[in-house]
């Protein structure tokens, strides 16, 4: 077993703190990561506050983590000590279902195992995440980071960038699509990018104008600012795609009217909380609400050589491990652009 | 201009009386239908009352329209005096934008003119329906009846076959496709033999267990009673498609949560009131929650055609024009199996 340095929170609602983490002894087909950064996702917050359904502490966060491959299995085949890789939001899954063997692990069909508060597969054996130095996964279930890509700035494509790419991919938005992207925030700032360099024509809809300039930056070709879509009448049947990335509530029905006909808006934020929406918005123009979590491990391979030969990663601000707590006050503000990551070496010293 | 014996709402809520309307005349595509039978559609029943938004008094309901050419227009290429014919739910659109080009007239960008209770496309004279001895409608708007159809259970096909005909098509159900049914109505009775005869599996959702024999008769594969869907743990993931066809509110989270990977939940019944679900409902198996609406002309003529091969017609109860008000009670009751169709034989007496 390995001892690795991390910030946990070790109960629900209590702010992160130094602790120690026992990693499991390598097993034939594990590789020992060391973490050189891990991207916080609006996901770490709502957990470690235990504001989601299952919670098991202590906690130690991260799901978006790039780092070296310190040491392999007997078995490993595909990594190699010194290998650049990143773990996501999983490190395990059945491997035998449907869901599985078409390569779309999170869609599990006995559930995923997440990267961190989740189970193994033994039922028994408890996960920890990437706010810490090490972490030890199964070599399938690691990514390689391409070259192109700098560690700091790719980590959050582990999480943000994988579940915006998988609903963007499985839509097909492309060229001839018209794609809409609500929230400018950590999902949001790289589904502009992407969606983009895939060759759609790309808008942002915001409740803040602040976010104006940013979002052309970011590669928008169009920015509607309102507090209410329902008024914005010049809007209806403007889309195809309409990816939600916030987790407030929003208007539903006026989201779904400025869907064309066989428009898809895809929910991507977990509001726990039921919406509301009207039969008849979906009805008069055929259309769907519909809902996507991140892709798989093949897709998550596949959109990191897309970012790296589109020369996409995320915009982020590094932070150091003691600094996470006020990191969660400011994600929680919305006041980061657009990403924060941990910068490991703190953890280090 | 021809007159026209009918049944008309006078007011909003009012019971139905007779009533003279007058049919405009004959413009060089437009046929005259001397009408035989006519459905009654729920949607006659929520807009004779005023229950939806908006009215137009007097209102002459029906859209389930089957009758014979009587005269034609000298332009009419493809109807002829003595032709069997069948009107649905939209009498005219655009015409000209992209869902009236794709035959998808229902979706028309301009609104399509609903067969009663619309405006023509002078956005001043005003539509009035099938519960009247005769229509004049646009050939294009016309359906062939085949031969193999009876007139009166073929009526109902016109709205509440091709509104199932259509999603089953549209989201590919046949064989190796699980297809759900929620409700044993109108709808949901004709569902069941069309997603039957397309080669799917078919399982009916029911409320009420009295429905147990019916569901077998039409085709059914399996019936499944339950009064909260939630507890059917044993149904999760069960299904490709689930065909809502209830306007009652239903625990949309349940029913998601009896779809498959990818699977749609397509609501047919307009409910007005709008109904909540969550976001990880939809987003844990990449589900979706899709509203549709009858399908255009082209297709009608071809689920007619395909009903007539299949020996599929509705399931009715024959009724007289004159006791119409008291069908609607009955059906507001849920008290038919399954479609009240009126026998115009009975106005013309």
């Amino acid at each position: 077993m390995y001892l690795a340095k991390a910030f946990a929170a070790q109960r629900r609602g209590e702010p992160l703190t130094a602790w120690q983490v026992q990693r499991r002894a390598l097993r034939p087909r594990d590789v020992l990561i060391e973490i050189d950064f891990c991207g916080v996702c609006h996901s770490d917050l709502h957990q470690a506050r235990g504001e989601w359904g299952r919670q098991l502490f202590p906690m130690v966060p991260g799901h978006e983590i790039v780092g070296h491959v310190q040491r392999v299995g007997p078995a490993v085949s595909r990594r190699q000590v010194g290998d650049r890789v990143g773990v996501g939001c999983f490190v395990d899954s059945c491997r035998r279902c449907a869901s599985c063997l078409e390569g779309l692990e999170p869609y599990c069909e006995q559930g995923m195992t997440a990267t961190y508060n989740s189970l193994e597969r033994d039922g028994l054996t408890r996960s920890y995440g990437g706010y810490a130095t090490a972490i030890v996964v199964d070599e399938a279930y690691t990514v390689a980071i391409p070259e192109a890509l700098p560690s700091d700035a790719a980590a959050p494509l582990l999480c943000a960038g994988i579940t915006v790419y998988s609903p963007l991919r499985h839509w097909r938005a492309g060229p001839g699509t018209r794609v809409a992207v609500l929230g400018l925030g950590g999902l949001g700032h790289v589904a502009v990018k992407i969606a983009r360099a895939l060759g759609a024509e790309v808008s942002v809809l915001s409740h803040s104008a602040r976010k104006e300039q940013d979002a052309f930056r970011l590669g928008a070709h169009a920015f509607h600012c309102a507090t209410d879509f329902a008024t914005q009448t010049h809007l209806r049947g403007a889309f195809d795609l309409i990816l939600h990335t916030v987790s407030s509530r929003v208007d539903l029905d006026a989201l779904a009217g400025l869907l064309r006909r066989d428009g898809t808006l895809v929910m991507l934020g977990i509001s726990p909380e039921p919406q509301g929406i009207r039969a008849f918005s979906l009805i008069s123009q055929r259309r769907s609400l519909a809902g996507s979590t991140m892709g798989g491990i093949a897709q998550t391979q596949e959109m990191l050589d897309f970012c790296a030969q589109h020369g996409i990663c995320c915009d982020i601000e590094r932070i150091r491990m003691q600094d996470i707590n006020e990191a969660f006050e400011r994600l929680q503000g919305g006041d980061v652009r657009y990403r924060f990551v941990i910068d490991m070496a703190s953890l280090r010293a």
